[in-house]
């Protein structure tokens, strides 16, 4: 049931406890390896499979797929594919080096070699979770990228092997889980151990992901999908109406809140969602997904405050003058400005990716970006060291670090 | 005991199962605040404390003790100061904006609003660790930076306070460990939540770390520093002992490999290691230490391999032409090039944070750096919508996301 409020509440999240069956995953996958992944694919999936081969998707394969789609579907995915690589672009920083007189120094930038994008799946197909993954890696170019995704078998399209090959993934292994995790963990047989993992995947493979940080490099731990939508009544009901649905289908844990200064408008806006919920073909788990949001009174000032505090996934300013707000956001993890802006337009193409942190996570997070698929490596060259081995003398000395200071001395 | 090998050997490290005391300290101040803090003061460190306002210091007295401190000290510190703040802006992106005809789009760059550093501590000082955690947070600028160090009393002294200032620190709390570190997690009456922490801690911090990623911004989990040296028969064995002394000296769990293509120069290096040992300050550490490390026989294309496997904190390439190796090192925290560019300088006063993933970590991680401490927020003002809803369309069609669909359509 939505409510229409003059203060926030506190939603109050169904995280289920499934740490130890994670546990259990894990460790079976870390002593049996493939056999593990068969056996877990059989009880969790309810597939047999009698080789783990059967599951992969190899380079040439993607490459042939790709070649064979018509020039309609190429244009739009190129299309997508270029807008998107063209925004990660603006974060490029390349290696640099300084050189004076007495020392050379720098930073070296290389890409994480082995990233494994986790792409969720199940009984629908998400073609933007692919490219949203992968635009980020193409500016740094990792030495291999490889998919592991739950898709069923009857959904596996030549639209999602072509755009895996179009954003330059190796090979994909279509299965999904803490059990395919596992394997890109540890590394099995046929599938190898990646560097890092990026991808959102369900609570179990959250909270797998939150285990293995540390082993392996993890994006960020996301949870359900979140939108905070301010608007003034300016905007028809009907469209914010639409918005919060596209919100909410998301999956019955999603969550929006509707902030306006008008409380005449929330009324209507009210009997809108409820109107025109009916019609919305994935109803049923916007019914759902009803209950974690909320429709709020509020002057412009005191929303500020509140977004700052919950720093929503997505948030979308649906007022006139929408630039004025922005300099007051502190924590957000993508900002849709004016009446026109749709969140869902960015959920597939403009450029920012739609890998979020989400649960106030954004206020030390960022969304995918470059920064995560390269490692920065100082570089340090003394050419004349007069003037480092005093200071480092002082400081070593301070540190009781005596063998510091004689190794800062002792070259000439 | 020391050994030269042939083949490289598996160091076994000896992590304490710690999860669980960990885990309760975390539980009692989540529970009982600043009074189970007062606990763990008295029962892990020993110290009875009436008041926690006795281990905080504030900025009015970090800015006191700064303007009393003698001119030669100021100009040391200031140096440092400089020289850190210069490297770390190479890396500086603004926030950007493109303006298109049918949409503008950019990237909101902002700081990571309340920042905690962790300085270790207890029987010495270490001033460089908060300068090498504070300098690269300076670009970026948080509202607020303050430090938590179990530095103890009698240690505390006009250096650390004067250095704590000028690298922009709000408030110190001395004390650490988990109790401390937990209290910055939830926030406590006198200790204010932290968005992220920084900094390295013993075991027992690293596992708490690991605990409250996600709930926090965590910037690695560091564990026993490592170095790899690599050097030809050309640098005395003499300036590699004392390289090879100042990094065991750290702590008992320190490691050392020196790689070497001359079988005659490793047993020199061998004999050196054990004469000048005696005389080492610190010997007692290194001696317990040298089990962690060993001299390993190698051409230098079998060593690029090993370094990269192992992925050390620290790399130093002593050798003619070092430049030539650099190239090929993918994974790596920090590289000292040439014979002069003795580790101890990047400890205290190049450029590059100290702060350094450890234990293979460095094939994901990067040092410390200005993107700890910002957060990148994705902007999308849409000007006229016709291209975005045509590829939306198509996407969210295929997603089966029909809300999407509709929201994206219905806008003129």
């Amino acid at each position: 049931m939505l409510k229409i409020l003059d203060n926030i509440i506190f939603l109050k999240k169904n995280f289920l406890k499934i740490k130890n069956k994670v546990k259990i995953i894990i460790k079976d996958i870390k002593k049996y390896g493939e056999n593990a992944l068969i056996f877990y694919i059989k009880k969790i999936d309810g597939i047999y499979l009698k080789n783990i081969k059967k599951i992969i998707i190899n380079n040439n394969i993607l490459k042939k797929t790709y070649n064979k789609i018509n020039i309609y579907k190429k244009t739009i995915l190129k299309e997508i594919y270029i807008r998107l690589k063209r925004y990660h672009h603006h974060n490029f920083i390349n290696s640099w080096q300084i050189n004076k007189k007495d020392i050379i120094y720098g930073q070296k930038i290389n890409s994480i070699e082995k990233i494994c994008i986790y792409v969720p799946g199940g009984n629908t197909i998400y073609p933007s979770s692919i490219f949203m993954n992968c635009s980020p890696s193409l500016i740094y170019k990792p030495k291999t990228i490889f998919m592991i995704s739950p898709i069923k078998n009857g959904l596996i399209s030549n639209l999602i092997l072509s755009i895996s090959y179009l954003n330059n993934i190796k090979k994909i292994i279509f299965s999904g889980g803490v059990h395919t995790l596992s394997c890109v963990v540890f590394g099995t047989k046929n599938i190898i151990k990646a560097d890092k993992i990026t991808g959102p995947g369900n609570y179990f493979v959250t909270k797998a992901k939150k285990i293995f940080f540390g082993n392996i490099g993890i994006d960020m731990l996301a949870g359900p999908s979140e939108l905070i939508i301010i608007c003034d009544s300016k905007i028809h009901p009907y469209i914010i109406s639409l918005d919060f649905f596209s919100q909410l289908e998301h999956d019955i844990y999603a969550s929006c809140i509707v902030i306006c200064n008008n409380k005449k408008y929330l009324n209507l806006l009210y009997k809108y969602i409820y109107k025109l919920l009916k019609i919305q073909k994935n109803k049923k788990i916007i019914f759902k997904s009803l209950n974690n949001s909320f429709l709020l009174f509020k002057t412009i000032i005191n929303t500020i405050e509140i977004i700052n505090f919950f720093s929503p996934e997505h948030l979308m300013i649906c007022i006139k003058n929408s630039n004025k707000i922005l300099k007051y956001i502190k924590n957000c993890g993508a900002i849709f400005l004016n009446y026109k802006s749709s969140e869902s337009y960015g959920d597939y193409m403009i450029g920012p990716s739609h890998v979020i942190p989400t649960n106030k996570t954004s206020k030390f997070f960022s969304s995918l970006n470059i920064n995560d698929f390269c490692k920065k490596i100082g570089i340090i060259k003394i050419i004349n060291n007069n003037y480092s081995k005093n200071i480092s003398s002082y400081i070593s000395k301070i540190e009781h670090f005596f063998s510091h200071l004689y190794s800062s001395i002792i070259r000439k």
